[in-house]
């Protein structure tokens, strides 16, 4: 019999031959693996976990790319690695080309179950002539709550509910409140939204069980009134309608999003009896229709920080009639409840010692922790990372260069989907000022060598510029890099070290004393670490201190939805984290002078 | 100088000659009392209360007709009174033509302030660099209460109010939910309603000091949809937007009334922190938006009873952003919130030993408190006393005949506004009946003596008729008065009566231990009680043991809104009512088949 590989998350099982390797299998199977330099072992991004099975022995390129600790703990290259019988391998999301990544994935969610509605099955007596008591007097009596409160929005639906299911009905209930109606054995849902200020991620979670049914990406459709958040503090300012429209196309967005999700698992959104949302402060603001007014002008204050619940219909969202919208809290104008999210989500509350936090955006959050102290900023990294501001950047999308490692002068490069190249993404762009850098062809400043003695640099429009791939080697179609491009780079990673500098320097500590540094964020799940520190964006610090959680907000938000008790947790992040804002800070200016330089410093 | 008499509560000051009858003054100042018999003694409508001054003595005709006790107590008859100095008169509202009454009289209220919303002035400290809390942070500290809830919708004023403001404001809470934020000073308003299947009527209350600003009276515009409960229930169950439709329109008049009342006293709705709202179940439904099918199908079950505090703008009504509308408590499906408001303001709870009230209008609702227990239940009286089924029959307004006095055959008529009579509205209707049977005219089936000797009956299309006022007496337009007219007064006031003959039963308390009745609603307002009891509509009881509430159900609303202790006491009331199901009932037929013969059998 055929030997076989199950690969997970993507659950796809595929007959191999022994002494296949995992990526040629991977490869024939439709898995994406990152392979920038085509399997030759140099570019160390094929990176798998063997579950269970035999494989050949790692050999010399695994232990160096690698580490000894993570071979034995199975850690693999898929292209060195040669299968031996049925295998069962786990892919981590950094080392699955983009096509197949959803800006949804995150850390596997593990908490004890403690959501804020449970479900009751009940069986009413019908009413009659002699038993005249009121549809609502007949169900409260029947939950023998002490003080049990039935919304409107749920009294409206009660008659129908209760004869269309013969009186016999799941009651979903947070606290004493009744949150809807539904027929017996119906399960209730919880909706988890991450609300970023270009992307929304969606989870759909059962609440009975913790698992997370469907999850779905799209487009904050805001982007149509102003591509960042200051862009849309304007609007809402400038227009007496402008912040009712904002409030109705991100409105708009998560119901159709709810729709969906519900139309893959065969259910409604009416079973949606809690939702978690979390946003940053501005988003937040937006989304529940709060004047941005006074966010937008100094001092830069919320109209709200605490965490709300409020209702579903209140604010317009379909979900079940009594169903409430949990907000988690906000720290301050400029650090939102997304980087309370991503603090519990990424699971950096559970490292002792010093740790680092970096959710990395149009504005990067970042936190320190350090001897029982929590410090927060928020830097305007910008959008270059997204691709914009780059001539040739582009979204994560089919045909973006994704992966580039230039090796004795040769240039590797790995696109999406394998396609001809069309631009750069963020992630290609990282490594391909990184790798440009580490060949001579950048300095410290971040000019390009235009000596003459590379002749892939030419004079452009915009400064010297860089042949990434000339139109002959890619079907007519030029891409280049340019000084200016680099400059956008520089701002960005320069603005990020800025802000993890003045947090060490507010706790006191050392760079070398940090244990982990937890990357999120879109962008975060899926750059190269290692690039990342070569251009000195992150701290010079070993590879293996960095944990890249995905859209870690994404996930806190559905710990939220889990657990009450990472609600109050929540709280107590916020309520403790001090706030600094850069901007007033002294030295300011010095250090991010400093840090616009290329390479450690 | 000249005498003056001011007049209570229309608040009229009105110069006089000593020796003037006290009608005399009044009709000069444009004060319109009853006054059925021109003046002459006959029809002793025009009792008036003499607070303060010196009269003629009471003669005769006054004894008789008042009673020696209340002639002690300076009730008088304004045509008999002669003046002999300053006066300070009280004019009752029932000795009050109909043009200057409003159907929004009822007693005056006195009870101990505990209204749900209180105001509270504070002084803000505005945020700067270095203190960049939220503002509702900045709100709840300076509350100082345990757990602080701002609900969104004034969250979502908040930044606005606060600036407009320099942050010294009003702050309206309820319990430690904030209701509005206002300019500093401002006191909160209370808005009572009593929703009626055909009028509704607002009151405006401060509820810092329990006064009554202004009230106003306007029609249901439900009734574009159906006249009657049974028929808007039928609207909503027949369109699939039926009952949304219904909803909409009666928003939409308490918004408008709301916005009326405040701009007579200059104030806006924005003011008004708390709101009751008192109706039939049907009318509770309808305006809750709540599904009416299962309240007009057998077994008649309401979706909801309990009471009820529902945010203003989830119903859509335009209030202080956080203000809550109250409902009372429902007794059952045809003894809804406005019975039991009718209970709280008519007095009859402090009344010890065996109490009747009784509520009319299309429905009348009717309560018997006898040895501890009450019993209540409605009864179909029919919109005839509203002069509706009835041939010359119309509401009261100008031209209306409103009272009627049968003296040897002379028929006296009075009509509202002294106008040409145009029909007859339902205390003249009463009065007919009671007058034509008194004298003869009428026999106890009802039926009219038509054997010639009265030249003012006739036969008729809808058999034998009577001439109420000729076409040469009444500028050509004659009003007739039918057999079947008089056919619609006998179900009417059998209705009523056969309800009050039930409650009797089930209590096992006979007719004459009935200590006092409480007549409430528009008609029971106006109507002549001996003209009830000579039917046999009421109990044949003395006439004073009868009181005349008014529109007790609106009173017994703003008791609602001035005192929480009243809110709990509607709940006890409503709990301990036993509701009494008169169809069901074996003897009912008999009962309503002798209850229709006319005087007292």
């Amino acid at each position: 019999m055929m030997p076989f590989i199950d690969f997970e998350p993507v659950g796809r099982r595929a007959p191999c031959t022994s002494g296949e390797t995992i990526l040629e299998v991977a490869q024939r199977a439709g898995i994406m693996l990152n392979a920038t330099c085509g399997g030759e072992g140099i570019c160390g991004h094929c990176v798998v976990h063997v579950m269970a099975g035999t494989v050949s022995p790692p050999n010399q390129t695994e232990e160096i790319d690698l580490g000894l600790n993570r071979v034995n703990d199975h850690w693999r290259l898929a292209c060195q690695t040669k299968i031996l019988g049925d295998l069962r391998i786990h892919i981590p999301p950094e080392s699955l080309a983009t096509a197949q990544r959803t800006q949804t994935e995150g850390r596997n969610i593990s908490t004890e179950l403690n959501p804020a509605v449970r479900c009751l099955n009940i069986n009413l007596p019908p009413p009659n002539i002699s038993d005249q008591r009121s549809d609502a007097s007949r169900l409260r009596e029947a939950l023998a709550l002490a003080r049990p409160h039935i919304p409107l929005s749920v009294l409206q639906t009660l008659p129908k509910e209760l004869r269309t299911n013969d009186f016999h009905v799941s009651v979903f209930l947070r606290d004493s409140t009744v949150v809807a109606i539904r027929p017996s054995g119906t399960s209730a849902l919880g909706f988890a939204v991450d609300l970023g200020t270009t992307k929304l991620a969606g989870y759909l979670v059962d609440l009975t069980n913790g698992e997370t049914l469907a999850s779905a990406g799209a487009m904050n459709p805001q982007i149509a009134f102003g591509e960042d958040v200051m862009a849309r503090i304007s609007h809402s300012m400038s227009k007496p309608e402008g912040g009712e429209q904002l409030r109705t196309v991100i409105v708009a967005a998560l119901n159709a999003m709810a729709g969906d999700l519900c139309a893959k698992i065969n259910r409604s959104p009416s079973d949606i009896a809690d939702a978690v949302v979390v946003g940053n402060t501005a988003m937040h603001h937006l989304f529940l229709g709060l004047p941005v007014r006074q966010l937008g002008l100094a001092p830069y204050v919320p109209a709200e920080s605490a965490a709300l619940d409020i209702p579903a219909d209140e604010i317009g969202c379909d979900l079940a009639p009594g169903a409430n919208v949990h907000l988690l809290p906000n720290i301050a104008g400029f650090v939102g409840a997304d980087h309370v999210a991503m603090i519990l989500g990424s699971g950096m509350l559970d490292h002792e010692g010093i740790v680092l936090g970096m959710d990395i955006g149009t504005n990067t959050e970042i936190s320190l922790i350090a001897n029982g102290k929590h410090y927060a900023c928020s830097t305007a990294s910008g959008p270059a990372f997204e691709g914009a501001h780059i001539r040739h950047g582009m979204r994560a999308g089919p045909g973006a260069i994704e992966k580039v490692l230039i090796r004795d002068g040769q240039i590797l490069l790995q696109t999406i989907d394998n396609q001809p190249a069309v631009g750069l993404c963020g992630s290609g762009i990282l490594d391909l000022v990184a790798q440009m850098h580490k060949a001579g062809m950048i300095n410290s400043r971040g000019a390009l060598d235009d000596s003459g003695n590379n002749p892939r640099v030419r004079p452009g429009s915009r400064g010297a510029e860089f042949i990434v791939i000339s139109a002959e080697e890619n079907h007519g179609a030029e891409i280049t890099f340019s000084r200016s491009d680099i400059n956008e780079i520089q701002l960005a990673k320069g603005a990020m070290r800025t802000g993890v500098n003045l947090l060490l320097q507010k706790a006191g500590v050392q760079e070398q004393e940090i244990e982990a540094v937890f990357i999120a964020g879109a962008f975060g799940t899926y750059l190269d670490v290692q690039s990342g520190i070569d251009i000195g964006m992150f701290p010079r610090l070993e590879k293996e201190r960095f944990v890249q959680v995905g859209n870690a907000a994404g996930t806190g938000a559905r710990l939220a939805l889990l657990s009450t008790e990472k609600r109050k947790q929540a709280v107590s992040v916020a309520h403790r984290v001090i706030y600094v804002e850069l901007t007033t800070e002294k030295n300011f200016p010095a250090l991010f002078a400093k840090s616009l330089m290329l390479g450690q410093v």
